[in-house]
């Protein structure tokens, strides 16, 4: 047994039995490793921003963390964007990292590079791997930190000659870190805070699907504060019987608005609201003057035993029910197509306990409204504000849950970033049906330079916001990654393109315009 | 006057006048600041691996330093896999990236990350500026830094407020820092040397285009010293007429062939040669044992100096000429299409003064040696090892040298990381014609699995090197690029492609299937 095939051996002992993976030239004893154990899933994604945004959703969806294999500090470079999105999740992810031999790296060899560095600008663990006899423990010890701290990422780096070198065990991964926990007393503070005027609780990460989002459902019920959840969120159980609640908005102006009146926010999982950017004259705190913030459980704390603890400081028996959303579909729309209409044919049409990765931005804003009481769905979105996840969260979301049906919604200039992706659902045959904004070009920045006082602008603005001459042809880019495609502009058309793909098993792509 | 336009209005003063951007909204006033000055010119890329890749390949062919536009830390990060690249050319690019408001950075926000540290990861230096006064002259010193040691990356990181607030001065850049040289002493023993027998002169970086490149041959026509350059460089003279050089090959096993016999290794503007990997029970040094190797003047060196001290202390006069490539063309191929067919209807039809962007990788191996007896060229390729380079390049290439003829030859992986260029082209109708080789695969990975002793293998290997089920389709990748495209499978077809991509004007792609 070499380094290489004691690492692949620890991840399966571990239940690590799925890789996002780039491998290059340096990692090949792990390629030979992996070929040797074909009961762990390698999955190829031709970049490797696909490798790190379909682990993130992997780990979304499954609660389960999944390797990447990347190739050098140029490799880790390309995961980059989309770890940022994981960290920010939070998602627990293993990237193993190829490097040069621990004797070559005195070399000025092309390849050469700062993986340390790199690594550690968003991982929250990094380590190097001295010899083949330590890469069994480090791959333990990096499963563990990835399952603390309700997901972290941890980067091993393995020189290539601890690959291939022999190794004489296997490792066993120690229990995630202890979660931390609010004391008693700040748990009985927050209960009764919660019955005061004005008072919200604002709930993140676990707390917003499944069973603990309708327990925090039910604290609100009980107590009359209100349930909120903050703009981006890494996953959501959404639609009807789903417990209501109040989610910021993107532009700066309306989530002040909509925390006007706010006296106390009490937060369990999630970090206190903030603007997505600063502006000129415009505060970065979007709470009213004198609201007082109790972050009583941080995202990386124990959530469910908060959420728990606080329903029965509360006094929340069986009898409590939460405020959920009704069963209320629209009509299938007709005519010339719109995002209102498109909103409203996903609405009707999706399937029960569908996955939306929503990535649709300024479209999402009329599209995604009407599905709050479509049937029951889980929405998982942008949590870093980096572009081009929504396509590799697809592949990732898909293989974690090859029983489900996944509908992608994404802006072009999104999707263009990582496109890659497309391929690997051609090649896993995976059920996603992907819908693509095509607006033609960065709507976000036309609203940003408004925002910043620019209402006219000339050619080299537009040169940087527009995406066309030449347009995008989004149903030759699918069909050049292998998914049959079609272009729409009619409701009509939307909704037999839409009936399709969620009939249908395998990736399909419907180009919006409009 | 804010600090964003005292950083365009520095830029334009001190003779950088193009910027590949992908700005996002965090750089609305930069955005603005260039929208006022038309005479910046904007080139907007869709990835930031093209515009990294595009501002190395502009520095190469130019010799000037082109600005990067950067959206905070995972915009930096998308650009990590091309500027690792450059950096090793080594070329100059400024970078800027937006960051947060200073005051801003104190929150929680989405895009909150480790700007420098990623940056630091590959930059020569990063800079934060602290207040809008400090841009214009932190801008000129990033400028200073890029053009000094042959080419720097200088990133310059711009909290937004920096952007938006009053500055009241544009600022000149001092001349890049003086070159290091060699003294006479090293000098006279280096051209005694390369008397000596088995001497051989390995040169790099300015060295091997142009009149140095005479100069270096006409050197080793003086002295007998064999005239070499390493596997990887960042730009070449190449053709007719060009000074003969041999090049150090690819794989480890004829990289040592290929140096058997050297007694001394005098390296002008390169390092010295290394194994690309490390491979178990191979040396990472391919020179024989005993070999001497003199640094004599390192790339960041004078380079041009250098050679020119050392052909005056040789004794080079205008009688001594150097050994170049004869013009020998290569008849019109026919009848199915192999890899040689197509080096051979490239060595035939390149047009004089063309650029070739060389990542054809495995294919290039049989493509490549025909065009050295072809019409002079330049050719640009991989110096980091990091693919994705290829469309980017050409597309930097094309911007720099519009009057120039682009042949881009790569491998369909690679490709694969950075087909967004392919809409640049469109955008910018650059004149590239683009040659995908479609092997389906990564062929260098399957060669690199039999060099560490596998030579067959299963399922995962197959998974991880395999780029077919299904077949990227490049005739309809370039379309939804806007490029115009055809699939060939014969020499013929092949010809008249070629033909016609170098005839007319625009971008084009030609998928090669043998």
């Amino acid at each position: 047994m070499n380094g290489a095939e004691s690492l692949v051996k620890t991840f399966l002992a571990n239940g690590v039995d799925t890789v996002f993976a780039n491998p290059g030239t340096s990692e090949m004893h792990f390629v030979a490793a992996l070929d040797a154990h074909p009961e762990m899933r390698c999955i190829l994604c031709l970049f490797e921003g696909g490798a790190s945004g379909a682990a993130d959703a992997y780990f979304r969806m499954s609660g389960k963390v999944a390797g990447t294999l990347l190739h050098l500090a140029p490799g880790f470079g390309n995961a980059y964007a989309n770890l940022h999105n994981a960290r920010k999740a939070p998602s627990g992810i293993v990237n193993v990292v190829g490097d040069h031999a621990t004797h070559h790296l005195r070399y000025e060899s092309p390849l050469k590079g700062d993986v340390v560095g790199v690594s550690q600008a968003v991982s929250h663990w990094t380590r190097v791997s001295p010899d083949a006899e330590s890469v069994a423990r480090d791959g333990a010890d990096a499963i563990r930190v990835a399952r603390s701290g309700n997901g972290q990422i941890a980067t091993l780096i393995l020189p290539a000659n601890t690959a291939w070198e022999a190794a004489s065990h296997v490792a066993q991964s120690a229990a995630p870190h202890t979660l931390d926990r609010p004391s008693e007393a700040e748990i009985a503070a927050a209960a009764k805070a919660l019955r005061s005027p004005g008072a919200a609780l604002m709930i993140g990460g676990a707390a917003l699907h499944g069973d603990l989002r309708q327990l925090a459902g039910r604290i609100a019920a009980k107590t009359g504060a209100r349930l909120m959840g903050d703009t981006l969120v890494a996953r959501q159980s959404r639609g009807a019987g789903v417990a209501m609640l109040d989610q910021l908005p993107y532009p700066v102006a309306p989530k002040i608005e909509s925390l006007k009146g706010t006296q106390t926010l009490i937060l369990v999982g999630t970090h206190r609201p903030v603007a997505f950017f600063a502006y000129p004259g415009k505060p970065s705190r979007p709470e009213p003057a004198g609201c007082r913030i109790d972050p009583l459980c941080a995202p990386e704390m124990d959530i469910a035993y908060t959420l728990q603890a606080l329903a029965d400081a509360c006094g929340v028996d069986a009898h409590v029910q939460p405020k959920v959303y009704p069963l209320d579909l629209p009509d299938l729309p007709t005519g010339d197509l719109t995002l209102e209409k498109v909103g409203q044919a996903i609405a009707a049409l999706l399937p029960e306990n569908a996955i939306i990765c929503n990535e649709s931005i300024t479209s999402g804003f009329t599209v995604m409204p009407p599905s709050l009481t479509a049937r029951p769905h889980d929405v998982i979105g942008g949590t870093g504000g980096s572009i081009g996840l929504c396509l590799p969260a697809a592949t990732g979301a898909a293989a974690a849950c090859p029983d489900r049906k996944v509908l992608a919604l994404t802006g072009d200039g999104s999707a263009m970033y990582t496109l890659q992706s497309l391929w690997t659902m051609a090649r896993e045959q995976q059920d996603v049906t992907v819908v693509v904004f095509a607006n033609r070009g960065y709507q976000i920045l036309r609203d940003e330079l408004a925002n910043v006082g620019v209402n006219s602008y000339g050619q080299n603005a537009r040169a940087m916001f527009d995406v066309h001459s030449p347009e995008l042809d989004w149903v030759a880019l699918a069909k050049g990654n292998g998914v049959p495609g079609q272009r729409v502009t009619q409701a009509e058309a939307f909704v037999d393109a839409l009936r399709d793909g969620f009939a249908t098993s395998g990736p399909s792509l419907i180009e919006v315009a409009c």
